[in-house]
């Protein structure tokens, strides 16, 4: 695979990584011949079939080519146009989707609450479900919770965790929706399987994204038994959105090779391991320390200027973070060389 | 390509057919290490700096994976939620979109009018620019006159009959939108070059499809040089659609491999010549009738029940059509030996 | 009331006519200390009492200012966003309300058909709901028919005549709204009672207007048994788009005088009467033809420019309409005086 | 006015207040013959020229009969579907208006801030223009800053307070929305004019409202010259969204009387006055503390539930608060002995 690291040291995004080569095969071999369009095609079924399995359980989906698109249909079968969506104030549908949920629901609210690590502050969620009325005329009633696993910090809810934070909103009558866009980094950083934390942790839709996982662009809205009674009202909007594609197996395909024999867990295990050691090693240098967690794939540092120049000097990337940190993020393609390579570049003052 | 046709007398839909594998060839290749994301790639810069080239003037453009999306996309910057858009009545962005356009206006109003061959007829259209005010705060403007070429029966508009409507509009203030989801066939069909049938006829927007022609699902909104100053709101809504696909290389991969070698209109013209032998020989049996000329690679014709049991039963795959008729379409990889079978079907009774 | 009367003959619209001395009575009657807000004051539920006695049946409603607002409401608790809603071509809804049901559906689309004096051609309709299929995920489905009584030619339906286009709109599973801004000179001009030409017809909802007979600006929109599961839903509605006003008892003040004593009816059948004789005269002049039956308060007439110029020199007011005829509008407060002035002037040559 | 205090002891919101004689003594005289529809009217033409001389600028108005419209009007002008408006975390719009500033955008974003007394933060403030961009396509940028005066904890913010919130805003090009509900109260507290405390302040857009403070239901939403340019947008959306009035004059008679020898002034002087004397007389009984500086009318003060008790069975009205404070509020028609009876009511232990 060496052609593909023309830039060995990125760490800029996991959407700037290439698309695992299993996942391109299994396109050209879904090209054969005729095939129903819009997702009525045998390798969907295959999918389903097999996400089923994986998750223990009944379900419905449908793909998108986005993990935006996918956030944006699944909160607006769960949430009416007059309601309000509870999420962290870093949330990913907050601040990276242009609106895309607001756009979908027909104008719902998003209510942002803090929360350290990008988890959401359990009393700060409690004040939010008790000061929201649910059945007032005049105010917008919150009516889904989304957490999104792995978070916008690179941390992990675990089992408990998910367990203290759906629990009240549910007490309320909310829907439960999980931005997973990274959530392959979130199972094995957890240890928990699919269906702990997910549906039986009280979640009504998951988002599972395979394109910062090894995909080129695959997406799945997952509707677990609870939501299943809006696969209908699922379809028209993805329709409606310009997202049912015509020939879908060929995102069909990406999901069917991407879950086979497990190869989106190895490719998570490998970026979450990477991540740990490039984490690791940066918070060894001077003063440099971890801002969060290395739960996943994300790496979150305290970093000077001049650090922080030393590295893009030596063809490092990464981003500046909004809130002052700098971001490194691994990938399914991550060498451990580059790392390495980065961390020695760290040193060399 | 023999196994690719597992279903060789399939003339349901172009949306079934496979991808060139010319496309999957430019996937692969592409996806070659790290790429810059949501568009910033070379090969996208590339695909926009080609397309120049083809329409022989400045434009912008950006990549969807659906034709639906690319037609609500480009509505939406083209016409107000308080506008109307006027459209033919067969119109896939009337009849086949669930309403996308309305829900990416914001709840613009579609105009539907009639015309044989589901062309507009210009007296309808008169009719209709001069009963709909332009300036009258209580009624829906008319601000977009919407165009398809190839249109929804098939036929094609010529650079005349597009000034005929074009004209009208223009003068009233209209923008003009063509949904190209079959440009390529019209292409192919009038004889014209892409700008006279686009800019230079009068199109503000193009949306430029390749999914029906060999593409895996890959469609272009293009804005010419007198709709460019929409082009930041054009990403903007591609962004809070959920459009702006992530690693959008592979989306104009397909783009580059496509126009290459003009292999776009190769693809078109092996397709209409299927349409027109097939129409051909079609109407020459018993009392068939080509109930529209066939322009590109759709034909529709009279077909009584009998003949249409005869030819499912021999498994001749087409569609009976909401006026009656029935539709076969052709596409890049429809064989000479393929429409012969199905002639011979026919005959054998 | 001589005062009024400072442009007696102004057939411009009811619009421009002033409100009943009664229900500005009622007004000031209202305004007695303190009272609940958002419609919960006792003269809200005494009106919400008397609607059951004028319809017969239970009932649930909201109020608004405007017209417009009501038919929105009421088309937005009736239809989906993704659905359709099937309307005359000259339907108050499709040409005057600036996009106000798409706006508050959240994007539905309009199916306008024709029919002569703006009442549905019925073989239109069995075509567009036979074309327009319910459950096909790329279609928008309609969901609605709407109808006004009276109607944007001055016609009314009959019973009978709703029956016609009810009975297959409902075979379907569509809902039935009704515009009623002009309710009253329908029920009049029909002779049915209130419910005959409503909810026994087969209406979900029901528009009922004061304002151009009467009110200041009152309108009610009512949900008959079959749509009160939609009350919550419209309250919802009523409170987002601005439209639960605070001091909610002025307008109820309004409909309660307006449906005492059947005062509603009694201003209704003036309005009626002199629309007749008007319509009647006029067509006694040279060429002058009435375009449509005058079921109600408006006359619309063939008219040469020479007769028009005459009738505006002598200070009569009325319009111009976009089909060319001329509409002359009668109201609860106009004279026979000024119908008559109003011929004398046509006849001065 | 004696009838009209059939529950003299009532705080409950200013909502439930009658209106003032004047105004329905205008609306009265208002009903005189024919007036042209929607705005058109004379009245409405000398409410607009009151207005300029009122805020000593050229400005552009129209009315609704709700504030909820009017702030949701003003802001679907200001503010793209795919921006923010920062406000408040307990402003109006964000709490009690069901959503409306989100469904009158298409879907635009509340930011909501902390801040002491319902004023905004100073620093959050600038935290959040600068996290927030301006011109990255993934995030809503702010667009515009929405401000409540008087505000929701009964705070009127100085000319000071103004330029300390709208400086940094204007700055990073957002544009500036009052929501002026209760504005007549804090022109009295502040002793500011109106210029002074709207667009000298560097306001674009004031919602004017007179219904809490002795109207039926009247509201105006001024564009100021910095705004003007949207004048044309703003009435097509008054006319969308069903509150262009077809007799508007009514409205406007209204706002003639209202602000004819600064009545509006006079009874927001008295609400404020009564309010003043009913919070020092509340705060003098044992723990009683009030909550927020009393600068208009609305008192909030922490309250023991026994002496909250002993009040209601008096028959004083007042509301718990979301925060645990009890809310009082007082109108132009709150008396001196009323507000003297609850004090004494509140001594009886």
């Amino acid at each position: 695979m060496g052609p593909l690291h023309v830039q060995p040291m990125n760490f800029l995004s996991d959407t700037t990584a290439p698309a695992h080569p299993k996942l391109l095969e299994a396109m050209t071999a879904a090209n054969d011949g005729f095939a129903p369009s819009y997702g009525a095609d045998p390798i969907s079924a295959r999918v389903e079939a097999r996400l089923k399995e994986v998750f223990e359980t009944d379900l419905k989906l449908v793909f998108t080519h986005s993990g935006t698109a996918a956030n944006a249909l699944a909160l607006s079968v769960l949430c009416p146009p007059h309601g309000a969506i509870i999420c962290h104030d870093e949330a990913h549908i907050h601040r990276d989707e242009r609106g895309a949920p607001e756009f979908f629901t027909g104008g719902a609210k998003l209510l942002p609450l803090k929360g350290e690590h990008a988890k959401i502050d359990v009393a700060l969620l409690d004040d939010t479900l008790n000061q929201w009325p649910q059945d007032f005329v005049h105010t917008p009633p919150p009516r889904v919770l989304s957490l999104s696993n792995l978070n916008e910090s690179g941390c992990a809810y675990s089992v408990d965790e998910l367990a203290a934070r759906i629990g009240p909103a549910k007490a309320k009558g909310l829907k439960i929706h999980i931005d997973g866009a990274r959530f392959a980094n979130a199972l094995v950083s957890t240890g928990a399987n699919p269906a702990d934390l997910s549906w039986r942790a009280g979640a009504d839709s998951l988002c599972l994204g395979a394109t910062k996982n090894g995909a080129l662009g695959a997406e799945a809205v997952i509707l677990f038994p609870s939501a299943m009674v809006q696969f209908e009202a699922l379809q028209i909007r993805q329709k409606r959105g310009g997202h049912m594609a015509a020939k879908m197996r060929f995102v069909a395909a990406q999901f069917d090779a991407w879950l086979a024999d497990d190869l989106w867990l190895g490719l998570a295990r490998h970026a979450n391991a990477m991540a740990r050691d490039l984490g690791k090693g940066l918070s060894q240098h001077g003063d440099v320390e971890l801002a969060h967690p290395t739960d996943g794939n994300e790496v979150f540092v305290s970093l000077s200027d001049a650090d922080a120049q030393r590295l893009q000097a030596a063809g490092v990337g990464f981003y500046r973070w909004p809130d002052g940190s700098a971001r490194f993020v691994t990938s399914w393609c991550t060498r451990k060389e580059d790392v390495d390579a980065a961390l020695v570049a760290l040193q060399q003052a």
